[in-house]
């Protein structure tokens, strides 16, 4: 069995063996691992029910002021380390959540913290810059060490905002200027244009262009990437929208060497979809947008193959190629970029980013910057200090291989998680590196598992309807792995 | 004549006497004013034309990768101070543009560089919550010190985003789910609301509200948010927008006391097509957003009447009254928000904010909370460590009365400023505090003194088609005001 021979026993974790001999016996090469945090907790430690009373106590006086029904409980950032985080009662769990997939090194990282002590960093903290105004002189160096250095192949333009939302939303506007300057040629905007987009009418603004997006697609929660959003009712209901269409995202079965025939079925049924959208609808498709896997939907795979088909209807068609690697971004699949893995003939057109990377913003061709200044600008278009962190993120990949590291407990979580489920309840593994989810038959089951996990010491959540999504930072090791997996069997027996 | 009696001569601020001489005897209240910055440069130095050749550099290197059209230079932040502003060619400017009227208290305010040096700050830089989920222990406290301290009358509810214009998209929002809730009284969503959202269709997608806005008014730049926003056509034209109706803004003729009818007139107009708006046409006004004073748009403003009886129509059709305090609030207008200046009779239903804060988002009445969780909701909920700069500002405002600065010199700008309209082309002297504005005969003209003031070491912004605004931090005093006058005068002549 891959389980019993790659995965240590559970009593291995609950003895006195220190993580790093533990991580190093388990590798699944056998090769010497070095913890990434020396000093971290070696295990769970859960001392009151979660939300504990001091985390109460907290929520109770914050609740005045804001809604906290959404809290899991109260964090203690100062006492928590790498891979673990501890509440305010003290408990210390595994943390496989990490802010919604949004930490990426580790609780206080010594790099983070020690940057946070650089003058340059404390004069960018002090001076917030607008940046298109009188950006600061290691702006540009920000840009290059943070964005560049890791920029998908061909893609050496980059506009920075301030959240993953405004990052979809800034690529769909560049999109529909784009589509418009080439519908209008070389002539400049018109008189009417330039006084009807100032009533909100046609033609100046345009009523027969759109974005494409998928089913179960979450692009945010702003009203143009809220329109293009379809995961849960509960977002969107009572909210305007704009009538831009959705393409059905392929369902596909697992085991997937089990459904070949039916996977590429849905496949090319979703594709015919899109193509149908763009070529025979009255509206005009400025942009397809879609995320690698669909995460707060489901985490919802697709083929490699039909990502680079989808980008080759676009392409036929003059119709804009944006990925959003908001949740998928900086490592978590294996590569920096959870789109390199389609091995794509050509970049896409944009890339957007955000939650780990801590900067947000989006990649974009050069030829799609708009002719005319000011038309994507805001006041602080980004914010250097989350760029700085941007570009020690990329160090810290690079200096601690971590993308090799994800490959390697990726495999470990997906082969176990596998095993697993001729045991327990779940199924329908599917990942790409560390990127993992699975299924329990229902969403009173998965919300259960998931409070009961929490009980014992790993934090971890679930999207979709009946999904348990793993979201580890890139520090997560064999190590971590391990107890989960061991807490899991534990959850269920 | 005020000026000559208010202000000192040109000589003064080109002599050795230090800056806290200049501002106390300078002051119109002849009391001793000591200097916020008494370390800070005495005066402007220019030693190269702007961008200098230096800044012009990192531009070129830039603008491989981002669009550099808009920046004026490139700042060196390390050696700005106080109300000085240095570039990479180690210009020094009085800088009262203050990135986009985003700096509060002056830079390398040693308030906000200690606050860099705490540990408790270093470990919300390091460790960044996603606040819905498990916010940091501290978190309450930044909410009671930077909000709620300064929370307007009644409005002790705060929804924290990250940016201006999500402020704004994340309130119109919540008055569309609260006016929906409303209209469905005490029923659960219907199953046919629920589905026909998902595809963006009604009834779940409502095509029947709106948020009504104003003529020349900004919001932001996102597609809910630029909806609503009609400041310039560059900035709307080719994207798609919803059809929510603008009305006219009342078009102040000045000086005041000289076009009373006029000015009565032309709001009271205003006012009936606002009144006609809500209970005339088809769809449900879902709330009435507008600025204090529209700034991008020109910084028009309109009396405390106005807004009095603009919130009484709102309040007699049950429209919510959001008041846009992005770039108004946090000081700038001599008061905390701008909207007290209006004595209203019960406080507004949404005040937004960014900017100045540093943090962004809305205060709210408690009854405007959703009933559902997770409708107002996104992965970080605002930034622990900007509201930590936010609770600063406050206690820095308190601290150094840096209001009844305001106050004070803004009235002394307003008075040198309409006495100098006798003897320069400047003319329509308006302002609340030292939120100042004036115009020029046209914009070529305007755009022309932008730069010559630039080159003379004051680095100033426009706005609208041919203004001029004032956007100095609220650190700006008297000593300050008479280089800029001065300077301004050495323009003209």
């Amino acid at each position: 069995m891959i389980h019993s021979i790659l995965r240590q026993s559970t009593r291995r974790y609950t003895s006195k063996v220190p993580t790093r001999f533990l991580a190093t016996v388990a590798s699944p090469t056998q090769e010497a691992v070095k913890a990434f945090f020396p000093d971290e907790p070696s295990r769970p430690k859960v001392v009151t029910t979660i939300p504990g009373p001091a985390s109460k106590k907290i929520m109770a006086r914050l609740n005045q002021y804001q809604d906290t029904r959404s809290i899991f409980f109260v964090a203690d950032f100062a006492k928590s380390k790498g891979n673990y985080i501890v509440d305010a009662d003290g408990n210390t769990l595994l943390d496989v959540f990490a802010q919604i997939a949004s930490i990426p090194v580790g609780y206080n990282n010594p790099a983070f913290l020690a940057l946070s002590k650089e003058p340059a960093f404390q004069t960018a903290l002090a001076n917030r810059a607008a940046l298109g105004v009188s950006p600061n002189i290691d702006w540009v160096d920000s840009v290059e060490k943070a964005f560049m250095t890791v920029a998908p192949e061909g893609m050496d333009n980059v506009f920075t905002v301030m959240c993953g939302s405004c990052a979809n939303e800034n690529a769909f506007k560049t999109a529909f200027m784009y589509k418009a300057a080439k519908k209008r040629g070389d002539r400049d905007f018109s008189l009417q244009e330039l006084s009807s987009c100032m009533k909100n009418e046609s033609p100046g603004t345009p009523d027969d262009m759109s974005i494409l997006s998928f089913n179960q697609a979450f692009h945010g929660r702003l009203f143009g990437s809220l329109t293009a959003t379809a995961s849960k009712a509960i977002h969107k209901v009572d909210i305007p929208a704009f009538d831009w269409p959705k393409a059905t995202f392929p369902q596909l079965k697992y085991p997937l060497q089990d459904h070949v025939e039916h996977n590429q079925r849905v496949e090319k049924e979703s594709l015919q979809e899109v193509e149908d959208f763009i070529t025979k609808t009255n509206k005009t498709v400025a942009a397809v947008v879609i995320e690698p896997i669909q995460s707060e939907g489901g985490d919802n795979h697709a083929s490699p193959d039909f990502f680079r088909k989808l980008q080759a209807i676009c392409q036929n068609n003059d119709v804009l190629f944006i990925v959003d690697e908001v949740q998928t971004g900086v490592g978590a699949t294996g590569t920096f970029w959870a789109h390199e893995a389609w091995n794509l003939p050509s970049p896409p057109d944009m890339v957007t980013f955000s939650k780990k990377f801590q900067a947000a913003g989006f990649y974009l061709s050069p030829r799609l910057r708009p002719t005319q200044a000011y038309r994507l600008y805001n006041t602080w278009m980004g914010d250097p200090v989350r760029a700085m962190q941007a570009a020690a993120i990329v160090q810290e990949i690079e200096n601690k291989d971590l993308l090799n590291n994800v490959q390697n407990v990726g495999k470990y979580l997906q082969d176990n998680l596998t095993e697993m489920t001729k045991t327990t309840p779940i199924e329908n593994i599917r990942g790409q590196g560390a990127f993992i989810a699975f299924d329990l038959p229902d969403g009173a089951k998965r919300d259960a598992f998931l409070m009961d996990m929490r009980q014992r010491g790993v934090n971890i959540g679930g999207c979709g309807d009946r999904t348990v999504r793993l979201r580890p930072m890139l520090t997560f090791q064999i190590g971590h792995a391990d107890i989960l997996l061991d807490t899991m069997e534990a959850s269920f027996a």
